[in-house]
């Protein structure tokens, strides 16, 4: 795949039109970048896949642990930045505690799904599974702060 | 950058040869098309940066979590893996604590710093430093796990 | 401070003797001087409860928070030490990840319950969760290695 | 158990009076129960021990993780709430990070020291080493969010 079709606006309109739509996605470059597909996307929750390609693989010939964690990360920004909810704010992460379980190859397709497991104030906490199938291959504890908008163009 | 010209190996004949090696990154593809240069490799510490493409920000203009965690976790295991060391042996993260301080902008070069805390047996604690400038832009504190090598082809 | 009489082996006798016991807990002064009550205790799983006292709470009046972390560290390690486990190994915390949520008070009563979220060889992920009836005080998430028990006497 | 000894205020008055004192540990009845020391105190900065006592030991005769973290997480607090820092609010741990990384023994005096890592807001990053001698037993990464102080009497 050519970078430039992965980054062209016009790559998204090829999208299955029954899928979900997400205001972060639309405009989330390294998202696309990466082929996540959203399967669900809910106030809280959210859930995402992504086909392992070689460019995401490293020098042990295994998913890069980068590329596991860039996939939970933006299924837990989907889960707290739902198009429903207030236009004025943001919610962004402040830190990630992650656990990787067990690799994942090229080729495989995998799955995160995000949940809120608090929230108080502007602060949250959010789980992200990483899974294969039935295998659980990490655990991604997200910790998010809400903030005003940064008033994009 | 088209990224087959990321991928593709005669890419890194053009890097400078007055620049470290490391076995870590010669195969590791993720880092490569990630644009990831080698600033310092020994056993125990390493050095590299990455400029902040487009393709590597988010829904809100910013460096996407996931590069900034991929630049950290490529030093933290270049620190790990150092040439010198042991051939049989590699050494993967089995977790990471991630705190994001300050975004990373698009056209900012950035670098990660990993530094050894840490090792009893086959465990090791290593910290990370992404900034920017004189400006931390997050702290990384990788758990490794140092296992029999998957014998590569 | 009489620390013999934080000690006193009899104090145990008061326990309801209708209460699970668990060989961690027989032998385990620290837990024994907090107060713990076990509530449940299987393989892989635990429930626990402690009322706040006064020597529990730090200089804003709230429970410290290494007396949460420890009722949770006491509830994670008896979900990976049960008694029908194999008795040539123990399996102790390597790290934890916690958030605090919301602060306990003196003279509430609060409960810790852990649970396997994965094990792979001789490492685990437990999540924990501290609450106060229906609150969720805080969320931790303990890291074991198992290894040949030290002989004890 | 006679809680009351643990708490007796005259306790305090045998400690030497050339050590620092501190806002914090006055009122924190915790950490007077665990006999902690302060070495050093100072704005983002503290220094403190702590002797290892039957009653802070676990069911495999070593320190209970829970008594560690306490010791680090005193330490924390301490470096974030220096008397001479605004009086209106309080600084208060959000969430830790930590790793144990050798076991500390009974009659052992172990040493917390904390040190700022950034500051951002009312968020702040600290880490705090666990040592004994020269052996590093554990590292410990806090969070602290700064709230109104809650007006204690």
């Amino acid at each position: 795949m050519t970078e430039s079709a992965q980054l062209a606006p016009e790559s998204l309109d090829s999208r299955p039109t029954d899928r979900p739509r997400h205001r972060m996605l639309e405009n989330d470059r390294a998202s696309q970048a990466l082929g996540i597909e959203v399967l669900t996307a809910d106030p809280g929750h959210a859930r995402i896949s992504m086909e392992i390609r070689e460019d995401m693989t490293n020098g042990f010939d295994i998913a890069h642990g980068g590329m596991l964690f860039a996939l939970a990360d933006t299924c837990f920004a989907m889960a707290c930045n739902h198009p429903s909810l207030d236009e004025g704010t943001i919610t962004v992460a402040s830190g990630v505690d992650i656990n990787f379980l067990k690799p994942a190859l090229l080729g495989e397709t995998i799955t995160a799904e995000a949940t809120e497991v608090a929230s108080t104030g502007r602060s949250g906490v959010y789980d992200v599974r990483i899974t294969r199938g039935d295998d659980l291959l990490g655990v991604f504890r997200g910790r998010s702060r809400t903030i005003a908008s940064p008033g994009k163009k």
